[in-house]
């Protein structure tokens, strides 16, 4: 939101209910990826209520749920805000640790209320629970759009997913509501069982067992990485068939190796992605709301956010932590 | 060719006339790639004209010309080889070097005669000069293949060719054929003049230059790369547009380095490819014949072999040494 908590005529004003714990929160905190400004207000899986409406806001009423993403602005003239790809805007505004169009700094959903421009405020839909809903807003459209723009949707193909965290566990559900077999591919056994029943993938990979990865080889159509770290890619493209297609979501800082061989005998592709425009976000909650998809979340009062960075930074959530903006004590 | 000379019933015995001399060749002789077997006769450029057709062979008839290119043979039951992705079949047989499915090892181009099965040899079209077309069979289909699978072929779009050897200028004039704006991207600068004036691109980048590079940062929509040798692909990517998409056609034999904000941030690939299947590089032969693309040669007799090797080793050659069989005392 802008520092500004003025209502212009173009914006809602929405009370925040839930707001998702995203790993780019923790890494902006942090600092990871540089140029963090502070004070610095995390959170972009927004959830809340409107309570107040510009004139010029058709599409919004008070009491409407509604949603705000990754990003609150764009420069709306630019070859890719045109094409409904305002994720791709040079000048795009992210929902936090952005300078808006006023000069002033963004500020995120770790807060009791926003405002933003209507052009940048989702429906949410009815059936979907407001709090597991929440982390669709980046996780959910950070899997969905790479899925439909590479082309990883056809039913009875095979999606392996990489990482079993935020982004993977949703990957999970999207990729079997397009029909798809889907193999999770870990470094830990452990996660199995968990994948399996609770999440309804098909099968697991362990990642490091080279008798099950040998075996595998060749036998996947598409692969969504969600792994940050980085990591070998030589044995995914292993696994992919010929025109098997890689996306990397996860975002390591410094450059994966690339080997060249597997990728040209295979004619694979390793393609990358990055949230989604605003049209295809209100697409994905959409679809999630018709198949029923929300995230696995541990539901948190605001109080309790550092140890819950504590523990996402070792991986110790099933799937994602949410905030109880409402119902805790700001 | 089979080291049996005896033409089967779906065999076509061809005199050769014309052989082109690929960098692959330079690299098997020396082993570079590894399992080289020898005696080796490299060679996959093949054009000659029929001198023997098998009883089943209906395609072709003595006096024909035709080509051979880098496959001679695949299992025709898998996936790939169902859909004429010949060249993506695991059981593939290269033109030399390969065991073919007889047990006999197979011998290439820098030779007078061969038997190859008719699936495996094109018809080669009347217009296409059969030296100067030669090097098509190699260096043509694998950037025409990947053009056409990764959709870099909409006319008006912009295309950089990096690296200007035998891949690269043909990737030009192809270029050039769909439309396409075609700018060469490379690090030495003495090229510009013969790659606008003589190859037709509309436009020339010194990769070393980093104020150009600077300049033409989101300006391309395709590339492709022929570089063969350990390159940084960072600076390529910057060069892409949002959608943009990178082709590696050049086989660097170590892994290159991928980083992955730029292709998220753009929505960007890498992809690979291996030549075309037979259907696909029938398809080649036939666009560049009407287009009238051939490579720029420099046709050398067979005793010169060992020095064209020698002067292709230090990119000493405009762009292509084709070997002029028949009038070379073998």
């Amino acid at each position: 939101m802008p520092s500004s908590m003025e209502n212009g005529e173009d914006d809602v004003t929405l009370k925040i209910l839930y707001c998702g714990v995203c790993h780019s929160d923790l890494h902006s905190v942090k600092n990871g990826w540089g140029g963090a400004k502070y004070p610095l207000v995390p959170g972009h899986e927004i959830v809340g209520v409107v309570t107040k409406v510009g004139s010029s806001v058709k599409k919004f009423k008070v009491g409407d749920h509604v949603g705000v993403g990754v990003i609150v602005g764009s420069c709306t003239n630019c070859e890719n805000c045109k094409q409904d790809l305002e994720n791709y805007c040079p000048k795009m505004i992210l929902t936090y640790g952005s300078t808006d169009h006023d000069g002033t700094m963004t500020y995120g959903g770790y807060s009791d209320i926003m405002v933003a421009h209507q052009n940048f405020v989702l429906k949410f839909p009815d059936n979907l629970p407001l709090d597991a809903g929440a982390p669709l807003l980046c996780a959910g459209i950070t899997v969905y759009s790479p899925m439909k723009y590479y082309g990883m949707t056809e039913a009875g193909k095979h999606l392996g997913v990489v990482g079993l965290g935020g982004l993977g566990h949703v990957a999970v559900k999207i990729g079997k509501a397009f029909g798809l077999k889907v193999t999770v591919i870990s470094t830990s056994p452990k996660k199995e069982k968990e994948a399996i029943e609770k999440l309804g993938a098909d099968s697991f990979l362990v990642s490091r067992d080279p008798e099950k990865m040998k075996a595998a080889l060749g036998t996947i159509d598409y692969i969504v990485d969600t792994v940050s770290a980085v990591h070998p890619l030589d044995p995914l493209l292993g696994l992919l068939k010929t025109n098997g297609k890689l996306v990397q979501v996860g975002l390591p800082e410094k450059p994966l190796e690339l080997p060249i061989f597997p990728l040209a005998l295979g004619r694979k592709l390793v393609g990358g992605s990055n949230i989604g425009g605003l049209k295809e976000t209100q697409e994905m909650l959409d679809f999630c709301a018709k198949h029923n998809i929300v995230a696995d979340i541990e539901l948190i009062k605001m109080d309790y956010i550092n140890t819950a960075m504590e523990r996402l930074s070792k991986a110790d959530v099933h799937y994602r932590f949410v905030i109880d903006v409402a119902n805790s004590s700001l």
